[in-house]
């Protein structure tokens, strides 16, 4: 069961960069593009325990993914959520897998593998157009 | 004066979609693709005072922006700032700006005019990649 619609599915599944909209301690928010998965019924993402997002998320788990399709862009889903996991990743596998998702020409594990984590999203509300 | 480094420059002077990022009072992080306008030192975007967005500004003013570059994704940058201002629109000129901006098949005023406003953001801090 997922609360995404079928109609936008292709969204998560084609190798589209996201918008990860987090918010940061001083109470700013913040918006970047990142590689995702969709695993079915969770979002995931590789990040490192090192960086501003991953301090953001542990001040509040709150978070916003944003897709909207390169070929029609009034076309778009919203998957707004909670970061429920933090797994560790230290050799850098699933780094490795979207990387492969998203055709970055490179092999082996990030130089940071030793820090990175899946970050596991569980979607609670959407919007789309 | 801007924060924007000049070598990104042209992420705010092309017509891409941004992705803008607030906060409802729920708590929730909300990303959705937006149109913009970068007038040199603000951004500024169409909205209407009958949407969520509103609500979301009214109540928490940070906001953030993310535009990568559809050609070169992993080039990117992000204004993290502040609703300074809204001003009204009730011609929808300000919509019609944009739409000429986006190249949308349209003429004539919105539908919606008398609700619109400008969303006036300055930035205070930048990201980039």
């Amino acid at each position: 069961m997922t609360i995404v619609p079928e109609s936008h599915l292709d969204l998560l599944e084609r190798p589209i960069y996201g918008h990860f909209g987090t918010r940061r301690p001083d109470g700013f928010i913040q918006v970047n593009p990142m590689w995702f998965l969709w695993d079915g019924s969770h979002i995931r993402l590789t990040h490192t325990t090192t960086r501003q997002k991953y301090r953001n998320i542990a001040a509040d788990p709150h978070v916003s993914l944003s897709v909207n399709d390169p070929d029609q862009p009034y076309r778009y889903l919203e998957l707004r959520g909670t970061v429920v996991a933090v797994e560790p990743d230290p050799a850098g596998e699933f780094f490795q897998t979207l990387a492969r998702r998203y055709s970055l020409d490179r092999s082996g594990p990030p130089g940071d593998a030793a820090d990175r984590v899946v970050l596991v999203i569980e979607p609670t509300a959407v919007s789309f157009q």
